[in-house]
């Protein structure tokens, strides 16, 4: 008899944008004629960079030729665009990353979800507490929890991000052995700096630790003192793997490609403590079961590090960071305290309220979608997150409507 | 500390193709005017059909417009590409799928990979042998079976297809839950006629078992009394799941778009007895790890099924069949038992000896590339796989070659 993995029936509702997407569609068929817009998943709005596009028509073309075409590329990505990657995201950063270090992907919540795969089930996770749902979800379906009682799954260690410690997860008081961090942050727009990295270094070095770095807004940090990356810190190399995306900073929500950058220093341990490359455990997962991303897809990622591809991603982002601040202004104007939108485009607020109500209130009255916090995590209870992922002109209607039924 | 998960420490050897690569990029390193013909990893060498170019590029330009560009797409896929495929390969055929009980996905080698994670790891796996290696390789790294001992796993039930059942696997001495299925059959070539799948489609309604049916090779099946799809086979969406891939048919192994088709009446079952829908699981799997296939490629896929695409796509089937024929007859010239190679691009050819060796020797005197067949299991010792995947100048070339050396 086939029996189901036991650990799903843990999991406590349905995915959380699935869930929108179910209460945004009831309202729309009840409401056929609401506009209704959209700042809740934090789906990416402006179309593909012209380069990208460009690079897009030359590689379907390439396809079409038998002396061009392509078949199988590596699992790890073709070295066109690992080369760009290391060399523009990392080594002009001073981040001495190389390209086989680096590997292409269809997108990052694949890579933050599948990691995990590579560690032993009683690895003790330390997860954020408001966060990016899919490191706990898929952290409980791998058997990695206990049963979840009173908001909290036991056996996780909940790093909590409040006002208090300005959303930044402080150190926990325990020893834990797969650390996820999201900077900037997803729900929260909070950002990380040098010292915060360094602390959390450290702390994993010290107890060989891992910890696995979302950094999939990177390309929102405008002030240069920043890290974008957690490789500019020393040493992170040997404790850290980090996930980038295309979605958001070049528009490739829905032309999927990420990648995931794993040093050759990066090291687990069998059980009698021996080092074992993440690398080659992540190589031998990846060649098993995935088989690469789309070419005409690695062409147009290509394309975005191109020097008129960086101004045009430039280009992007600035316009999200524009609509962030617009919201940020907005909601701090009608009395709601705010966290992030600046080097970031998510705006966390304070509803001051049950946040599903509120949730609920934008859309039936406002026809704006949000994220309710709670979504994220116990500590996000009361929160919403607003995404700057819009058109100019929808954000201002956003706002204009939201001002209007506060 | 962060320790390994240490199932992977029982996985025998590299991944297969990643294995010949190297030797291949080895011999060519030290052979550079050496003009390799590669009939090994069964990758496609004809360029997409040119509807699906067309598609490809309309798609391209719809995202370069703010009115027509999409972002994230449903993770399983959109409705445009899931309802041709239930129409299609499944009702036009007399199988009642619906387009809800269609996934799209960037690979059948995922789906197959990622597919077990459903179900609880003490589940015993019933495997061919030999057979595709990913269906074993992803059963030991979730930990579903034991060490390795004389060319085995423990725990696992492998079935022998062997020339005495004519490369059809039987129906084991034993209960099973997980039983893996391939037909057409890589690498052997055999196909399951109806009568083989009523007995096994029986055999897992009685155990209350799940098959796990491959067809990526569906396509290149010319003989009209033979299923396509295990769903052509009453009661079968009660305890199957199909695998379906556009790599083979269509040209998409750099492309990169596959479907699997889980009916809702698939059930497994908890600790207690009761049944769980296993669509719903794979929902819950799908939505919280996985976010959609491409856009472009989602239409490039469409387009394959359009009158013009399927004849473009039949023409393409009909290239390498043709090949597979030149394979199959020029083997059998030269004394060689085969098998395969009708209602299959591929040919499994007894060669009499060790098949590393025979693979180098093809390698080294005539630069062929081919697949040795102990890679995919016991039963394949002394086999080579010859895939048909090349154009038809280098099949006869390669043929040639070997006929010289033979």
């Amino acid at each position: 008899m086939i029996r189901a993995n036991k650990h799903f029936k843990k999991l406590q509702s349905s995915y959380l944008f699935y869930n929108i997407a179910m209460r945004v569609n009831a309202f729309q068929k009840a409401n056929p004629t609401a506009k209704i817009i959209r700042l809740g998943i934090g789906d990416v709005t402006q179309p593909l960079p012209p380069v990208c596009i460009e690079a897009f028509h030359k590689a379907a073309d390439e396809q079409s030729a038998p002396e061009t075409f392509r078949g199988y590329g590596p699992s790890e990505g073709y070295a066109f665009l690992r080369e760009v990657v290391a060399g523009i995201d990392f080594r002009s950063r001073g981040a001495n990353i190389d390209p086989d270090e680096i590997f292409i992907s269809d997108g990052s919540k694949c890579d933050c979800g599948n990691f995990q795969e590579l560690f032993s089930t009683d690895s003790i996770a330390a997860i954020p507490d408001p966060v990016y749902p899919v490191y706990l979800d898929t952290n409980v379906m791998a058997g990695r929890t206990g049963v979840y009682k009173e908001g909290r799954y036991e056996g996780v260690v909940y790093l909590p991000c409040t006002a208090e410690n300005r959303f930044i997860p402080s150190l926990p008081d325990q020893t834990v052995d797969l650390i996820y961090l999201c900077s900037p942050n997803n729900p929260t727009g909070s950002v990380m700096d040098r010292e915060n990295l360094n602390r959390w270094v450290s702390f994993a070095r010290e107890s060989q630790a891992l910890i696995l770095f979302d950094a999939a807004y990177a390309d929102f940090i405008r002030e240069d003192d920043l890290p974008r990356s957690i490789f500019e810190i020393e040493g992170a190399q040997e404790v850290a793997v980090e996930f980038r995306s295309f979605s958001k900073m070049a528009g490739f929500t829905g032309t999927r490609c990420a990648y995931t950058v794993v040093p050759k220093a990066c090291m687990a341990y069998d059980e009698n403590g021996d080092a074992i490359s993440v690398r080659d455990l992540w190589m031998r997962r990846q060649t098993t079961k995935f088989n690469g991303v789309s070419y005409p897809v690695q062409r147009a990622a290509e394309a975005a590090f191109s020097e008129r591809g960086r101004d045009q991603v430039r280009g992007l982002t600035d316009y999200y960071l524009e609509n962030a601040k617009i919201v940020r202004m907005a909601m701090a104007e009608l009395g709601f305290e705010t966290a992030g939108g600046v080097n970031s485009p998510y705006i966390w607020i304070n509803t001051g309220q049950d946040d599903w109500s509120f949730f609920d209130r934008l859309l039936q009255k406002a026809s704006v979608v949000t994220t309710p916090g709670s979504g994220f995590g116990n500590n996000g209870v009361g929160f919403i997150r607003i995404s700057a992922f819009n058109s100019r002109e929808n954000v201002i209607t956003a706002m204009e409507r939201i001002s209007q039924i506060a």
